[in-house]
């Protein structure tokens, strides 16, 4: 219907003010600020952009957004100083039918950079270079920014291009998109594999590769495949940044990252008859450390909802343990300090042996009990 | 009760001349010797090894067979030809309680050698060296064989030892067990690797670690953390030998290598209202192919079995297709021209997406469809 798409322009400290004031309605428990709210209070914006985009960009000093999208060959780049001086002078082209302003696309724009085909997401570096993945050349395109990194001619020009395997969609360089992005390298995350290595059967790896932007040719050094998941969106964050635990509080429940409501300690451990709405049911409070899961012996009735709290109550960093039952198709990995629900119905009579199924020392083949089910 | 445990020696040959004699039960769909065959036809005997043995490996040639276990700290080394020899003169120190002949330790033995802490499991290079991994050391401890490959003092002597990180269990080196070892290098196996990576959090990776074995130090090359699984067991095979399929022949059901019973082609999609064990039940049989699930729309009734017998047509490498319905847990993952039976009950009335879980084109996000569960 039309031949361009909007960039949002949303303000958000101007956002979060509004809802300062209860301005909003809550839905789900989530505060949202109504579209006629955002308008009245000049928080949302629009500009033309070429349409179907992928990345929306923006460098280091937050003063370029570079906007592109695979059915055309260019990077779109906007000035962040431009888009403020024409909402602060109501600088509109008209208003979308919902009555969204929209600024003039020629007074914001500063730049439509070619780059090659199918442009999708940029990355920056720390001497003002742009990176953008070429979905179909399958190439990175390396460019100059404008003012204040390059000026006059040296400006918005490609000045190196490297092939990528087939097929590049995102791409990550360390702290890119942040006010101090770190250069030396770029990493291409590729979706297929194909031709890239041995044949070893039908299933191929989806694959990094590592590329040297120190230089002034940019450069390959190395490709890491992985063994799980597409890499759809990752960001490289200064490993110094991170303030990682190492182990759980004991009981912590990892989803909510609370102590876990069912969580016990080392010599709690229970087994309770009950029921779960009505249903007959077992359930128990366990342990597990080098080299025992407590209790090893839980007997149920045969169509007992059993439903375990398990506590991994390790406090040695890297004291993984497993807790499985192999014919109910259980298997639940529990990390140091985590406590997890493990629920099933013991719909099949008989004696089952339930284990450890994480390596954890060398009596780890010891560390096992039993589920007996009592046929009913 | 026992301070020693038997290796097995199993003389498989003969067992397989025996299995062509018809002598044996079948149980299960298998060819059974049974013990007392075993012993009559001189299949099986035993020889005293130190407890609880891990590897029992055997020297490229044939020659030495290496045991060790972790609660000595040598590997027990073994003749083939004095095994032979001593099976041919009957020279037994006696028949285990079944009457298995046990052939005498000091005979068939040719060497103990201290290795270290722990050892595990033992490799060998193309030169006469062997490579056994010493899990309380936390190290590799390389040693020499015995004639031909070294004679008198150089024979069964360590030569070098290589710190490992905590904790290595199985090792790999390239057509070790094989007539041709490559040598080159040895990679380690490990368990947890605890102060080994920045702290990301209480789950750490397993880890490989390869070391370079071409020179007269072992030499730690690099570290190589996988995102699954546990390390337990890996061979390490020249590539040339795999002759690995790059695409199924459409309609390959991957459990048993054959044609899937429900396989159909490209234009043979279908949806039965039919019962499954006399309950109501939707079998569909669709097709996936960039960019399109066929059929499209699946309408069936609520409590309804949903058998859906989804082939993936692509004949490209590396042209995976996944079929996920996330509100009832569901994810295929379907390789080129692999067929797949995909099961559950539509108890949850409503209209659910269906779509390729797994990046294919550019028009992946397109291909999808709609689960249409009517309420009863």
């Amino acid at each position: 219907e039309y031949d361009f798409d909007y960039l949002h322009i949303i303000l958000w400290k101007k956002a979060e003010e509004v809802i300062r004031q209860g301005k909003y309605k809550e839905l789900n428990g989530i505060k949202v600020i109504s579209l006629e709210t955002a308008i009245n209070e000049g928080i949302l914006y629009f500009t033309p952009e070429p349409k179907s985009p992928h990345g929306a960009d923006i460098a280091p000093r937050g003063d370029y957004i570079a906007v592109a999208g695979k059915l055309e060959p260019v990077a779109t780049v906007y000035s962040a100083d431009k888009i403020w001086e024409a909402i602060e002078k109501k600088d509109y082209e008209g208003r979308d039918v919902y009555g969204v302003p929209i600024l003039r696309f020629d007074t914001v724009k500063v730049a439509q950079v070619e780059l090659g085909l199918g442009p999708l997401h940029t990355e920056f570096d720390d001497k003002g270079y742009a990176y953008t993945s070429l979905f179909i050349d399958n190439k990175i395109a390396k460019w100059t920014l404008g003012p204040p990194y390059f000026e006059g001619d040296e400006a918005w020009k490609v000045v190196d291009k490297v092939d990528i395997h087939y097929n590049i969609g995102h791409l990550a360089a360390p702290e890119s998109n942040s006010p101090s992005p770190k250069g030396k390298y770029v990493v291409a995350l590729n979706k297929w594999s194909i031709d890239r290595f041995p044949i070893l059967g039908p299933l191929k790896p989806q694959n990094f590769q590592v590329i040297d932007i120190s230089g002034e040719k940019m450069k390959v050094l190395i490709d890491y495949p992985i063994g799980i998941g597409e890499p759809h969106y990752a960001k490289i964050i200064d490993i110094n940044k991170i303030k990682a635990l190492e182990v759980y509080p004991v009981g912590t429940d990892p989803i909510t990252f609370n102590k876990h409501p069912h969580a016990i300690n080392k010599g709690e451990e229970r087994i309770e008859r009950t029921t779960i709405d009505g249903k007959p049911a077992t359930i128990v409070y366990a342990t597990l450390i080098r080299s025992t899961i407590t209790p090893d012996i839980i007997r149920v009735k045969q169509g007992d909802i059993v439903r375990i709290y398990a506590t991994n109550v390790e406090t040695t960093p890297d004291a993984t343990h497993g807790f499985s039952i192999c014919e109910y198709n259980i298997n639940a990995s529990l990390e140091p300090g985590e406590t997890a629900t493990i629920e099933f119905v013991a719909d099949k009579p008989g004696v089952y042996a339930f284990y450890c199924s994480e390596f954890c020392s060398p009596l780890h083949l010891e560390m096992a009990g039993w589920l007996i089910v009592e046929p009913t």
